[in-house]
């Protein structure tokens, strides 16, 4: 069958292909996004929620912030709960900034809704299975939809799909270096019909374990404990967790988070990785596809955003004036914002976790670190300035 | 033989017990210090060089700063070199205070001349066999001199004599909580006839291992070579040390480090380690006696001098108004302190040194890690806030 062409084909109906094919369609420059799954998934999986003041304002700039406006929770702060102690981090007075509290999922039904508005092609349950002629003028897209092979022709590839997906597998071999580390630890995560109890997020480091309070809406929390990196989600009724986080979480006098019936329950691996460079040729790899953190910082969604706006500017720049440069500059560039995520990531990640083994020395050291965040306006402003997201890196 | 009596028996004639020693003499409180070694052996070995503005201000206050004023070399910034890169954290700028450079063996001698001057009994080469009494109203610390046993009766004993010392030991078995962490690596450290070739610090993270170029006067330089933790000196003789500093310190253009006869070299284990409480009964412990950090914060003296001058104030209540608020106190206290240098002196451990194993992710934080103190003003200032000392903890 004839062909498709396209100047960027996008893998990956994720936030990042999805911002990138919208950013891309501003500047006039043509897109395709295949994705494996169908609308309907991709719009309802349960993922990260919260957004630094430069992702809030990338999608604002972009036209799709109406409904983040909205809706979206605007924090100014969290709170740290700790050795039987509670200290707010004033992150907005500390830095001029904010956080905006918006699942993963809306920001994905926005895109695909100003996508499919504007005319855009966004093909769901397209399965790529092969990226071909990444190194010449013309790569093609092989893909699968309704049991047919079809292809996609294109002058770039944007790898959006993920840290499973198969477009960094189309890197040839010695050309990428991996850099990980895993964690002797994972989330159960579980969303809950329930108020929240506060309105801003509580991160407890206690004897049981890392503790997370968070919420979704008005009407939706999402809470998040630690468990063995091995644990079986069936061990763990509801009342268990309704325990284990009372337990964790009610450590301060007079507060008790409030209970609900528990939508939706998962446990998540914590790993931290990276691949180098994020472009090979003609395919430029964003968002997990190149990297993942471990949620603790909440960077995830944001770096996959931050890597799609330079990947924008960098398109453009082509297109319109007949650049490289930004195209070229794209993986340094990005690759500064990321190991600057990673860094932080693995900064609260390990600030706010019991390890595996028994180790008092280090349960010693969290608690200086944590009460140094509370008395140190400068550890708390640099711990902030990270959280809400640096401008530059 | 007939005992002595005092009202504080000392324990250790280092800078936690000569200070505190003369700290009690200006608030007329007696005192003796028993030293197992002689006076000519604590003048002369070669420890820690760098005081706190805060160590500075207590010595001056107590009258033993005149010399330190003249010869200490005042620096107000440091220098980190990474991945080919040098940058110069401006410490004074962003705290308004600043480091002193002065050996511990001449706050040694200073103290020592002070004490004598004023009449006040240092017994060298006494070595306390045991502590009894603690539990009592009148303490007994039993020492050897010219090989005949002797005894000091006493109101409360001070412990400073170290991690090998024998105070920490009198402590019944149960009381005593031990945290500790032992380091992949040691420090090999040299002395050298060589003017500085520079006015400040510098840290260098280098993939051949830490490295720090220091200096005692303007013509001795005190350099750093991170080795593994069972080096053997004699595989280290002088042209290899060399050969080994400027590949890590060289690393800028044009930059090349002065050399000279070395006049001292050895090795020195890393460890963090802390017991809890400081205080039992009658026996006060402080400086390396109850907490031992890696050298890379240059916090070991200083935390020792922090900790008696925590006890001058102590007894002076005590004595002068009948008060044990401060002695309850001193433990709790103390050990804020020491925590926070605990984890600042491994921040700058882990940031700097090259782990054993091959850890390609662990580098790429580190200089993550130092580019960010490199450009954040926030992140700089809470490292320095450390180094150069926290008025309050």
């Amino acid at each position: 069958m004839p062909g498709m062409r396209t100047q960027v084909a996008i893998v990956g109906a994720g936030p990042a292909g999805l911002m990138l094919a919208h950013l891309l369609h501003l500047r006039g420059i043509e897109s395709v996004v295949l994705e494996s799954r169908s609308r309907d998934h991709v719009e309802h999986r349960l993922r990260a929620g919260v957004l630094e003041q430069g992702s809030v304002d990338l999608l604002c700039r972009a036209g799709v912030g109406d409904r983040l406006r909205r809706e979206g929770l605007r924090h100014e702060g969290i709170e740290l709960r700790f050795a039987g102690e509670s200290h707010r981090v004033p992150m907005t007075d500390l830095t001029g900034r904010a956080i905006t509290v918006y699942g993963q999922q809306e920001v994905v039904k926005d895109l695909i809704a100003a996508r499919l508005a504007a005319g855009g092609s966004i093909l769901f349950e397209a399965e790529v299975v092969r990226l071909d002629g990444l190194d010449g003028a013309e790569p093609v897209v092989h893909f699968r939809r309704d049991g047919r092979d079809e292809e996609l022709r294109c002058d770039f590839v944007a790898g959006c799909d993920g840290f499973h997906g198969v477009s960094r597998g189309a890197v040839p071999d010695g050309v990428l270096t991996t850099y990980e580390r895993a964690y002797p630890f994972a989330w159960l995560g579980v969303l809950a019909a329930a108020p929240p109890a506060v309105e801003e997020l509580i991160y407890a480091n206690h004897e049981r374990g890392f503790a997370l309070y968070s919420m979704r809406s008005p009407e939706l929390s999402r809470l998040y404990l630690q468990v063995a990196p091995d644990e079986d989600i069936a061990e763990w009724p509801d009342e268990r967790i309704w325990t284990e986080l009372r337990a964790r979480l009610e450590t301060v006098p007079g507060w008790s988070l409030n209970e609900g019936p528990i939508l939706e329950k998962s446990i998540t691996g914590m790993r931290s990785f990276v691949v180098e460079p994020m472009r090979w040729e003609r395919l430029f790899l964003a968002g997990d596809a190149v990297h993942i953190v471990p949620p603790t910082g909440a960077k995830g969604m944001n770096l996959a955003l931050a890597d799609v706006a330079l990947l924008g500017d960098a398109f453009a720049a082509w297109y319109d004036e007949g650049r490289a440069d930004l195209l070229d500059a794209y993986s340094a560039t990005a690759l500064r914002r990321v190991w600057r995520a990673q860094h932080f990531s693995w900064w609260m990640t390990s600030m706010l976790h019991r390890l595996e083994r028994d180790d008092p020395y280090e349960t010693k050291l969290q608690t200086s670190t944590l009460r140094y965040v509370a008395t140190s306006e400068a550890y708390a402003r640099s711990l902030s300035e990270n959280y809400v997201g640096l401008p530059e890196v």
